[in-house]
């Protein structure tokens, strides 16, 4: 291959399908300048920008699209190389007509990676199945400030909870043949005050343990293929500027062999937003020499000023090759280098596509929104309601619904509502408003029409979601006090860049309600009527008085199409709540950031008058059940550095209804060399239980999870006490097992054990 | 000497000073057991804890009574070594009836260094004149979350600000003989939500760039003889538990050859708080093998349990001989090994106090609140006052004061306003209500009263400082509507662990003004008559409207007994405005943390709704005249990364007020290897001129001063282009220079040059 030849691999085109199925030219997103394709052809491409992410456009005449691109693509260079075609994914696929699944913080909330990964082996079909070969999700950045917008996009506050639920989701989109993307490596949710891309100032040992895990888990355990990196700079280094984190670490020590992608424009941001390279082709090769390999999401930095800065002998052209090796391997691992490289895309299966297609035939053919994924979705969204506090007005069973609902707040009629902000109808419908919004999203009104048929549900928003006024607060107060119950549905909405209260360049000042939400809860409450708070939302807020005046409060993370059909019926009682807080609800708007995985000195202490406690903490869910927790049993008082402790518990059902627990672990270490988090998840199992029935859950923790990040730089595990909590949440210990680790300080290294193995074993009581 | 002789000396004892002029018992300050002092003095002393700043004393019977516990002290030991005793004295001598001068952030606001070491001076005189030996100031914490409620006992946000102003407050008390302290080493200030002790996250590089810098400057160019660890973990490891720091940084690299000492009871806390140790033998082991030598306040870990820790082997005897060897080097410095080391002290100079005083002829012969010091306090008050804004209303010079003037505000009648929380009559007064005050402390309504003796002032609270209460806004409102003008006077009340709104466990959760103090002001804006916000407050806060709205704003951080004096005299034109702001003022309340010494992501930018631009940033002050700034000269615009640029600019008094312009000089880096902030204070200087006076302003800046710390950890300067901008504030660049650093990167050490050299040369024109 020629130098041109081979830089012409490491970037990618923004293609945006045509809704004609006809052969595409370059979206103008975001660039000055159109890029020159049939000068660029020749040497070959390697990526395909969002084809189906760019503009609304028929899924079968997408795929029909992309596959004429495709072959102009491959017609065009001597080796006859197609492009690797990528798209977001991250709650379903971001293209017009598929199904918008919850959140990524409802899929924490569910505390369920096999059914997160079900979603995204559904996700990931469904890209397959158009002639997409990468999703660009999942993130696994961990909570660290809740005001950040991209919070929606994260699992949660806590490292093994964003790496198992992550590494599941990794693990479906693979299952599928999808090159999965793990981001933003690393540190990104960290940025100061929760303002996107804003410096992140942490420390090397807090990058270590709380926000690498999740990646080190997806590659040593998921086969992840891809790995972007982040915007943020990290103490002065921007990922993308950093070898040690993109090839020493990444490579060298965790194995990975795939491919590094760049965040949209990451490259030309070295230059252009923090300063550390001159031009674009010093950012070209400061990049390529840290690790990056492909640059997203068009030609920038690695077209001409990468080759200038080679001639300059800025980088040698030994990087370019390394990063073309890697890219090549991928398209020969996804048959892109076979001759028979363009089988008909699944979805125009049974279609003459792939040599003469009738375009206005193929409209409507391809269903992205299949039944089955709207039951999967279904699934999801009520596995993800947390139901927060609860005095016993819920569930609302048959004949406890009152005659007279009425549903107040801004988001009670409101068919995006339940979305996010990189869901298709938010991230680009949003821009199309004479567009249908190719899905069913029904509104919370209507959901609760169809859940409550016998029960008058009367409605009015009482404000908008952001803005100041109140004329509508008198109107609310008048329904609420004719009502037998309010349901209050309050929270975000969804959008890009200062569009929206949640989403990418949506940031919060503080965790109050956005706009006048929380006068209006509390206009609610000064009527007397029995309130039910509900939150379709982006990030956890402060609810104020309702946090502890409020009769019910549900807690949903936009839950996707299906998600106020599912928070209907668990109001209804006809589904039991499961879910579990994956980052803490603040009593407190401000004194943030603030996260639960904290020191001692990081929680209330007698020498600050502020207390970050949370109004409900990481972990906590209520369900319509009880449970008890009893018959601790701990096999080994001691384990060497080296071994393994056996614990058990039983977890009896003793209420009326069917129920899920999920038991959780933590582990405290109360002597450490280095200042230990109070606690941290090390695992978490659901367990359904009957009525009355009861289940042992029995747990071996290898002593490899006490490690953590010594003074050395090293991941050591020491000697002395430890106490493992199986717990109902991170504010509600169950039964504490006290233990010692002996035997000398032992260094692990990257092949250590990263899970406890739980068996539980069900039995029936009485 | 024996072991436990030795160890005697590594640890103080809290001996309250008796107002009777007689030998005391232990204060039992935060101690569950008493100290049995007859048991530890046959082995000697090292210490004596807040001799004066424990209960309200006569300052000369104190002297007596310390200068007679000594003697019981040193007759106590076979050596006759007596103990050095430390004091309190962040913002004046913490003793009953001694001056308190403004706070930190009030010397920080004068960025005048010669004025600050005047006033350390005379607070060191009075120290030394009761028998005090060692002061426990400077703060030199650089200011990163304005929500800590020790932010008013810091310099700044900028350390070349906070060094220059801290080594010349180390500069003047070591002038007097007295051993000052520099704390807290390092990175208190940047605790988590700005909450009192919260765990710290940066990383080294901003450690090394932002937090050291100034106690670099401290050691090793103000002679200082004592650092203090501080409470907080960086990245897991504790100040008081990092040999790297107390030994490796300070001494080894720096030189430094005084004595380390724990922040109170922070040896005890690396086991009660952070963790580290497993039993106070462990907590002494791990402080001692780092480096603190001396334990504060009383004995804990270094009495019994360090010789515990000793006998088992956890830390070796020379450790012990190695903080004995400085303590001991540091009493022969003070004379406290000579023969005679117990010389009447000079505040009991003429008495026979040596031998035989009549202790009731001593009471109230002792002044430290001498006239001297007063005028010395308010020359620091009037120059730390800070114009923000001014439509013109400002000066009330005579004849343009109204008649009757509104004096509004919680602020307004309350003698304790001006005080901050480390102030005697308020860390220890408040505690003895029935203690007179010691000092005269005139409210700003009777500063007013005498500086506009034609107008009437009336005046009514509103408000209190942090309370929910509106019932006073009408009488508010009233009161304006009827007045001219209206001065609304706001902000905090000090204190200490939630007694207060600022100080030492007063940390707030946004800046936000306490209480309902913005919707007061709102409703003062309302009125429509002209309203001139003045603030007695320990932090920056957001105004709301008010920052836009109001006629004048007038801040200042607790300006010490003159400070309403000199508040009202800038108010009137009698004294010109010279302040400059040490802290950004903030526009949002939250948003935080936040300083102007960031990134260019850390400010706004496009990728994100939340704009933390502040109303008033960092170095902004305004003046009663105007300065016109011009010829800008460049001697060498190239210069090598070993050599230095020199540059100059003319600022001449345009208007017809003499006034002082601060010529701060900001350097900006576009491209270094690692991301740079974007702009850095390196220099300033205070220029007063006359009106139609000019004056030239020579700089030259050697390239150290472009230094930062690279990617392997060194302090290197690199080639490139570099900019210096000479400013008026750092939102207000009025001149820049573009210049280029030339030659190989060059690594440099703890010998560089700390300070552009500048000169002022005045000349009058036309």
């Amino acid at each position: 291959m020629t130098l041109q030849e081979k830089t012409a691999q490491l970037f990618g085109v923004w293609v945006g399908a045509s809704d004609e199925g006809a052969e595409v030219a370059p979206h103008q997103h975001d660039m000055e300048e159109p890029v020159p394709l049939d000068d660029l052809l020749p040497h070959g491409l390697g990526q395909l920008t969002r084809p189906f992410g760019t503009t609304p456009v028929d899924p079968a005449l997408g795929a029909l699209s992309l596959l004429r691109t495709q072959r102009r693509i491959a017609g065009a260079n001597r080796f006859g190389i197609p492009a690797l075609a990528h798209e977001e994914c991250l709650a379903g696929f971001a293209a017009w007509g598929a199904t918008a699944y919850p959140v990524p913080l409802s899929w924490g909330a569910t505390f369920h990676p096999e059914l997160i990964q079900d979603m995204a082996a559904a996700i990931g079909r469904d890209l397959r199945a158009v002639g997409v070969h990468q999703g660009l999700a999942p993130v696994l950045d961990v909570v660290r400030d809740a005001r950040w917008g991209r919070v929606e996009e994260s699992i949660g506050e806590d490292p093994y909870l964003v790496g198992t639920i992550g590494t599941a989701y990794v693990r479906g989109l693979e299952s599928a043949g999808v090159v999965a993307t793990l981001k933003h490596f690393a540190g990104y949710s960290a940025s100061r005050a929760g303002r996107n891309l804003a410096p992140v100032g942490m420390g090397p040992r807090e990058r270590a343990d709380v926000i690498l895990p999740p990646f080190e888990m997806a590659v040593r355990e998921g086969g992840v293929r891809s790995v972007m990196h982040a915007y943020t700079d990290t103490d002065g280094i921007p990922s993308a500027a950093d070898e040690r984190l993109l090839t020493g670490l990444l490579r060298d020590t965790w194995g990975f062999e795939g491919t590094v992608v760049a965040d949209y424009f990451g490259i030309p941001f070295l230059q252009t937003l923090h300063g550390v390279a001159g031009s674009l082709g010093e950012a070209a090769a400061v990049a390529l020499t840290a690790g990056v390999d492909v640059e997203f999401p068009t030609v920038k930095a690695f077209g001409a000023p990468l080759r200038d800065a080679l001639a300059r002998g800025l980088v040698p052209e030994a990087a370019v090759d390394r990063a073309v090796r890697r890219v090549l391997i991928q398209k020969a691992q996804l048959g892109l280098l076979d001759a028979d490289w363009d089988p008909t895309p699944a979805a125009l299966a049974g279609t003459d596509a792939h040599t003469d297609a009738d375009t206005a035939d193929l409209r409507g053919t391809v269903d992205l929104d299949t039944a089955d994924n709207r039951a999967l979705a279904r699934r999801v969204a009520e596995q993800a309601v947390v139901l927060l506090r609860n005095d016993g007005t819920l569930p609302l069973a048959a004949g406890r619904a009152p005659a007279r609902i009425a549903l107040i707040g801004p988001n009670a009629d409101t068919p995006t509502a339940v979305l996010g902000c990189y869901s298709f109808p938010v991230h680009v419908g949003s821009q199309h408003p004479e567009a249908p919004a190719g899905i069913e999203l029904p509104t919370l009104r209507e959901a609760l029409a169809a859940e409550f048929p016998d029960s008058e549900i009367v409605t009015a928003p009482g404000t908008t979601v952001d803005g100041t006024g109140t004329d509508g607060f008198a109107e609310a107060a008048e329904l609420a006090r004719g009502a037998g119950l309010v349901i209050a549905v309050l929270g975000d909405r969804a959008g890009l860049f200062g569009r929206g209260t949640s989403g990418e360049g949506c940031d919060a000042e503080s965790l109050a309600l956005p706009g006048v939400q929380e006068q209006l809860l509390d206009t609610l409450l000064d009527t007397g009527t029995p309130l039910v708070v509900t939150l379709l939302a982006g990030r956890p807020y402060a609810l104020g008085r309702a946090a502890d005046e409020a009769a019910a409060i549900v807690q949903t993370f936009f839950p996707g199409e299906e998600g106020t059909t599912a928070l209907a019926s668990v109001l209804s009682g006809r589904v039991a709540p499961t879910g579990r807080l994956p980052v803490s609800v603040p009593r407190l708007p401000g004194a943030q950031p603030s996260t639960y995985l904290a020191a001692r000195l990081g929680h209330a202490t007698e020498v600050s008058n502020i207390d970050p406690a949370p109004a409900f903490g990481f972990g906590h869910g209520l369900t319509y059940t009880t449970f008890d927790w009893s018959h601790l049993v701990v096999e080994n008082e001691e384990a060497g550095t080296d071994g393994e402790f056996e614990l058990a518990c039983t977890v009896r059902n003793t209420g009326a209804r069917r129920g899920t627990e999920v038991v959780q672990l933590y582990l405290h270490d109360p002597v450490a060399s280095v200042v230990q988090p109070v606690q941290r998840l090390i695992g978490y199992v659901r367990v359904g239980l009957a009525p009355g029935e009861a289940a042992e859950v029995r747990a071996t923790v290898p002593a490899d999870l006490a490690s953590f990040t010594g003074r050395d730089g090293h991941r050591i595990v020491e000697p002395g006490e430890l106490e493992l909590r199986f717990s109902a949440s991170s504010t509600d210990a169950r039964l504490t097992a006290r233990l010692e680790l002996t035997g000398p300080v032992r260094t692990v290294d990257h092949r250590r054990r990263l899970h406890a193995d739980f068996q539980v074993t069900h039995r029936q009581e009485r």
